[in-house]
């Protein structure tokens, strides 16, 4: 596939899973340990020239405030669901620009990074208000456990592909960045920018107003968003497993390399790519590819390197 | 007093009480309507030409944040103190952003409101490590439950003023600003800036690396640092009450309004203004012009126009 220009912007977005240590124990240590494995990578794509934007997920860590909040419920008044995206950004972003920071800085490098608090826009009559898509928090593996947090609590919990039974929150999809603005003065300063994580705080438009909403965007939505707002020259979405596969952990499984948007397309009209898992990632990478004619590429987290210059994973083109 | 130049910049610091509706049960709308209320004189002043930069306090929205975490702990592995800061930031600085747009737009004015993740060094060696001093979350009326508190969880709690007992963390003296780069590109490009939320992400610096701490920082020491850093022609601290006291809620009380820093700080070595309380807010003021040769006002918030004037409050000169 052809290479982005050297001073073409490349959109990284790090899958929520992928920089989570497993589990509702896992420490802030934990957490700022594992993001600083993924940064040495980035740290030396940039040190390599690479013009990278950077986005994150936040599910397992959106998902385990949500806990926190509610047991804590009889005594603190529990915050919204925006309010928690908005936390998930700051300890993320600060765990980021800690860990990329000294990264750069061991490789000579003293560009800043910088973590910002970014809206999206959301519809009022967004489809996904009725029908909740978006899984955050832990797994769990009884589904009769998972019933009955249903029935007691309202909370509304899926069968997430093999893996097991997680709450699900709405997800409208991503309309506009409210921080396009200040995205434009960070990047045109040159920092490295962490923008949208969490798929940004979701909003909605009431007469002059905005509003913060009960959901979490799909942070890969909102990439492919920024990736088109910014004018990137490839969308690289990271996530904890190798590439997009047909019949995923089957036997007749298949990993899908270098693919046209149209044959990508046609394979998701035939149904292939759970709500939820790869589906937004699919969806993400098409409306990336058909919008600019770019590139965008689905891979490991742990093939960055390969996945930033397009030699691994799912290779989307126009 | 003398009035800042046309452009000199103006830093506003928002006490953490003073924008903070009462009580651990107040909810993030309870919150946003707060911090709002105050937004719109600050759009008035922004409108009007003032050049401001903002900085807040964080005791009550960090303090409520450290209850939940600590009735969750059963479950989810508590945050540090670091990372609870850095969440105050996004959620007051979410609402601030938002207000303040809102307020600005309302006036004609397209500017971008940026809030900032920021993180400033602390010393490792700081004798506020041994001492704790800054109060955080709800007040307590009850002698005899805070003193079981602080034998049955290690947590400790102090007199402040007549108000009561609350919970008290360290609280190291701030000694630089560690994204001064991001705040310089932020203000070059005309954004208004909110800055050193909650004091700032306390860090230790570590062989080559930079660690977060268990411990608040206060914000109006960091202001004093960053209106020193970025030439602030005045640095405005805006709290509960009308002004410094001296001899503060007795029938001696007497308010202070304009005066010499010498005269102050002749005062402060007599042994007024409480550590905790009013102290810091007299140190900041201080550091800040004895450092600069400009002036310092502290007010309440309910006065901020005239506050930033210098019209009103305790109005300290070299």
């Amino acid at each position: 596939m052809s290479q982005p220009s050297p001073t073409g912007r490349v959109v990284v977005a790090l899958g929520g899973n992928a920089i989570a240590p497993p589990g509702e124990r896992s420490t802030a240590d934990d957490q700022q340990e594992t993001i600083g494995r993924a940064m040495t990578s980035i740290a030396d794509l940039i040190v390599d020239g690479w013009n990278l934007v950077l986005t994150h997920g936040n599910g397992p860590q959106v998902g385990t405030l949500m806990i926190a909040n509610e047991l804590a419920q009889a005594v603190v008044a529990p915050m919204p669901l925006h309010f928690l995206v908005a936390q998930t950004q700051a300890t993320i972003g600060y765990a980021i620009c800690n860990t990329l920071e000294h990264a750069l800085a061991q490789r000579g490098s003293d560009l800043s990074v910088v973590p910002m608090i970014s809206r999206v826009l959301v519809g009022a009559e967004d489809p996904g208000w009725d029908e909740p898509t978006k899984p955050i928090g832990p797994y769990l593996d009884d589904e009769a456990e998972a019933m009955r947090r249903m029935e007691a609590t309202g909370q509304v919990w899926g069968k997430i592909g093999d893996r097991g039974w997680r709450r699900v929150v709405p997800s409208p999809d991503p309309l506009a960045l409210l921080d396009g603005h200040t995205l434009r003065m960070l990047l045109d300063a040159g920092a490295v920018v962490v923008v949208n994580g969490g798929g940004g705080i979701p909003m909605v438009r009431e007469d002059d107003r905005l509003r913060g909403v009960e959901a979490v965007v799909d942070k890969d939505l909102s990439g492919a968003l920024l990736a088109r707002k910014i004018n990137a020259e490839r969308l690289v979405i990271l996530t904890d497993v190798h590439a997009v596969a047909l019949h995923y952990d089957t036997p007749k499984q298949e990993w899908l390399g270098e693919i046209t948007a149209e044959e990508l397309r046609a394979l998701q009209h035939q149904g292939h790519f759970g709500v939820g898992s790869m589906g937004p990632k699919v969806e993400a990478a098409l409306r990336f590819v058909e919008a600019t004619g770019q590139d965008a590429v689905i891979a490991a987290l742990d093939d960055i390197t390969d996945a930033v210059h397009g030699r691994t994973g799912t290779r989307v083109r126009a």
